[in-house]
């Protein structure tokens, strides 16, 4: 776990006091409602985390996300869902065509969140929870009822959203080089993580007449520095960063 | 410009080879085609800039290249678009609700480009290009019409298509801090230049029978590291990065 003592005193401290008081409280200044023709119904939590892993050694990490999260709504509400296209968005994968930046799995869990909420202080409040959830718990936790690709031993906790940091983490814990099948079943599970996580968010949503309680704030207002990041910047722009080269010169293939 | 001369050379050099050879060079083993009810038809781009330029200032970055997009495609082409949710993805801005991560401004075109070229291989090379345009362009360079928020002077080399190190940089060259007019008239300029070569992209696409010649190669095959990333890994994590908390604490808000 590389986050510093001080950051992630920092974000826990802000999470419990934030759901302690229930309150939410960036500007709502910009915020509107929106149209969609997309509607939810509650969904099997352990379905979408199943769509979700399975899907992944094709559709990679964005658009099996949505594989996780649609084909249950083609079935339990269909209309615009029956022609959802899952792999118009499989471009996400690797943090953008493999430039390592955002994770897919958060812009296909994005994108079903968007379209069902119609609302943007929700759809925002549930994906910066999905992102806070992304960040700092142990993954993958998501154990598959038949593994598919190879087995692993190690949880890491990404301290970002941020694909190639977050991978790097889980190689560094696991041992293993990036083009390997353990690096493979990792984001695969992780998938399945994130699906789940936002099929529950929206469970709860849905469950509660379509409202939600956000978790944590919204980052965009935490900033110490003023600038769109996370809290955190000497975690990956510090001078005890390891060298990313030699790190990754270590790994088996 | 703070990208060191190797990887300037690196990626110039690669960029040069490419283009001269014509070559695409990624592995086409997962490539697929897949069922999309979305059409294109060629668009304008100084209306796709200007309606990305004016709508930033409510949509922000991702919601707003797309409707810099669906707008032109709901007239000239209709169908699904009339109803296409523009808003319901504003929760990709600030690199996803401000996180930092990827700017928004990629998440809109990938969605526009992954719903009309209807192939996985067209979509990663086109989404490719954009991140290469966006990475290693002088931006913003769109002049509006009519200058909605404020007068800017600079354009920066983001580097990376990760929004706090691009916005950080141009925060830099122009001297002023995330919360200003001038900052958010950037980030609406910089929405136009990245939703008008989506547009020139598609345009080019659809003129030449649907098919798409990359400019670059996909970043995965590049990689000496062997994880989803940029070369550039000292130009973010290396010993002499300024450090951001002071950098910042420079700018006049």
């Amino acid at each position: 776990m590389k986050l510093s003592r001080r950051d992630f005193l920092l974000t826990s401290g802000v999470m419990v006091g934030l759901m302690a008081s229930g309150k939410f409280l960036h500007s709502q200044a910009w915020a509107y409602t929106y149209p969609s023709e997309f509607e939810y119904a509650e969904l099997d939590l352990e379905e979408v985390g199943w769509e979700a892993y399975r899907n992944y050694f094709k559709k990679w990490c964005c658009s099996t996300v949505l594989a996780g999260l649609v084909s249950q709504l083609r079935k339990r509400v269909g209309g615009p869902w029956k022609d959802f296209p899952i792999d118009a968005y499989r471009w996400a994968h690797g943090g953008l065509a493999g430039w390592g930046a955002l994770c897919g799995t958060m812009v296909g869990a994005g994108i079903v969140i968007g379209l069902v909420t119609k609302d943007t202080d929700t759809a925002e409040a549930m994906v910066n929870d999905l992102a806070f959830f992304y960040s700092y718990t142990p993954l993958p936790q998501y154990q598959p009822r038949k593994i598919l690709k190879a087995e692993i031993q190690n949880m890491s906790v990404a301290g970002t959203p941020v694909c190639h940091i977050s991978v790097g983490r889980w190689m560094s814990a696991e041992g293993v080089a990036f083009f390997t099948e353990e690096r493979a079943e990792r984001c695969a599970r992780l998938s399945a993580d994130v699906a789940m996580k936002a099929a529950q968010m929206l469970n709860e949503w849905y469950k509660n007449g379509k409202k939600y309680k956000p978790k944590n704030r919204v980052l965009y207002n935490l900033l110490h520095n003023g600038i769109t990041s996370q809290n955190n910047c000497m975690d990956c722009h510090g001078a005890n960063v390891p060298n990313p080269e030699e790190t990754y010169a270590t790994l088996k293939k």
